[in-house]
């Protein structure tokens, strides 16, 4: 990944630093592992894989940047470190997320894939541009911010999550599935219903972390998306219905993976890790 | 264009405004003229010029929400009305620009197109994305901010130029000539050169009505890039010079033009308006 930043020219070596620090300023890589776990289940081409994890990582990373910065989020910290506009400025932070999201779409006309890759590549972009723009990322954002201070329903705040991460996270799945035209579409949708369910699980344990976890493992400040007014599922629900509602997913998941002729054994403790994880 | 707006669900009515807003409000669709004077020049299908040209306008008008940014070049007013985030908010203008990037190459993926089009389709998202992003208009405008203040050399500035608005130009001459088959690479490269120089001559007569211009008509106030401390040409080669550089650079792009085997009337005549242009 480090890569395709180095090989950049040093016109604006500012803007390529914070490329380069905001792409790969450690993080979880929940994105690229999913696609890479559901590749490896179908048997799609490594070459394929790796281009869709990378343009999916690039826009992830613009996201959280553009989300970190004063005007939205106003974060100094993430995972544990600056944020871009802490260790560069606003101005340049702005750009790289910019220039990252331009990066995603030219991975995914120009980076090598394989015969079956190349010719799925336009669909690619037509997934990730809807999954990353109004009908999705962007649109969930904007729905992030006009209801932090008052509360939303149930179904607002689950629109709200399946637009803001789950698309991207469908994306992921959508992706995958493009270029693996063996599998049927039940196949395919059994894949998408399974990531759109981790998006889910995901946000839901992202919220019981805000209220349990520990700021020093969690790498922000346990309590800060209750004291800036957001919407969580604990906060709506209570947080032991939010926990069970968490479980009644976490088996929803699961069941989607027993639904496919495939050994997806790693995929399934790929979603025990979600639901568990402490981060 | 206000369709591809329009036709959006509401779930979040700020940011669809701002998008439309963004998109809508005026401007001298300077690249969508390009695009249809070259595309009919060489008679593309018009389903072509119509895909092409929104996804230029959807990646110009993203850059300028986010260039007047007060992180950015803090502008308040924009062909005479208030900048998007001075009509909504700071919040709802970044993802404005997020979201009509990825809109952009939305269109470029699933917007009719003709059979040729359709043929392209990933050759126009690897221009598109090229021109947006750290190697085209977002390298520039980190160019353009870390120079701001200290003077460069001419060749400089004519490389932040080149970035920052030329390459969006020269991306609409790679994206017709992309769906105009008949082309020869010279003839192809010839209207890429036109297009190249057309982004200078914008920009030095640009820079000009800064100083000669009248703020009503140019629609920011007249002065405000030597305010800022902003290389231009004038600064750098004075007035007179800047205005030899312009006659020349015109010069030379109707030279361009009379290398082609076609029609140029209707080229000659925009570049013509081009030079002489009061706003």
């Amino acid at each position: 990944m480090s890569t395709v930043i180095d090989i950049l020219p040093n016109h604006s070596s500012a803007l390529k630093s914070a490329m380069h620090y905001a792409l790969l300023a450690g993080g979880k890589r929940t994105r690229p592992l999913l696609v890479y776990l559901m590749g490896k289940t179908v048997t799609v081409d490594d070459a394929d894989l790796l281009t869709i994890s990378m343009a999916i990582e690039c826009i992830h990373a613009y996201s959280l940047v553009h989300d970190d910065l004063p005007a939205m989020d106003d974060d100094d910290l993430r995972r544990g470190k600056p944020t871009c506009h802490k260790a560069f400025d606003e101005a340049t932070a702005i750009l790289a997320g910019d220039a990252l999201q331009s990066l995603a779409f030219t991975l995914l006309a120009d980076h090598p894939m394989s015969e079956m890759g190349n010719a799925h590549r336009i669909k690619l972009v037509s997934i990730l541009a809807k999954a990353a723009g109004y009908l999705g990322m962007c649109g969930g954002q904007a729905i992030d911010l006009e209801s932090t201070g008052h509360s939303i329903s149930l179904a607002e705040l689950t629109q709200l999550h399946q637009l803001k991460t789950g698309a991207l996270l469908c994306a992921c799945a959508e992706m995958v599935t493009a270029v693996a035209p063996e599998l049927t579409p039940q196949q395919a949708n059994a894949f998408v219903d399974y990531a759109r369910l981790i998006g889910l699980i995901f946000q839901i344990q992202d919220d019981i972390l805000d209220v349990e976890g520990h700021s020093d493992i969690i790498g922000k400040p346990q309590g800060s998306d209750l004291a800036q007014g957001k919407n969580t599922f604990p906060a709506l629900l209570g947080l032991q219905s939010a926990k069970e509602e968490l479980a009644k997913l976490h088996k929803q998941a699961l069941q989607a993976l027993a639904s496919l002729p495939y050994n997806t054994e790693a995929l399934s403790a790929f979603t025990d890790f979600v639901v568990k994880r402490d981060h």
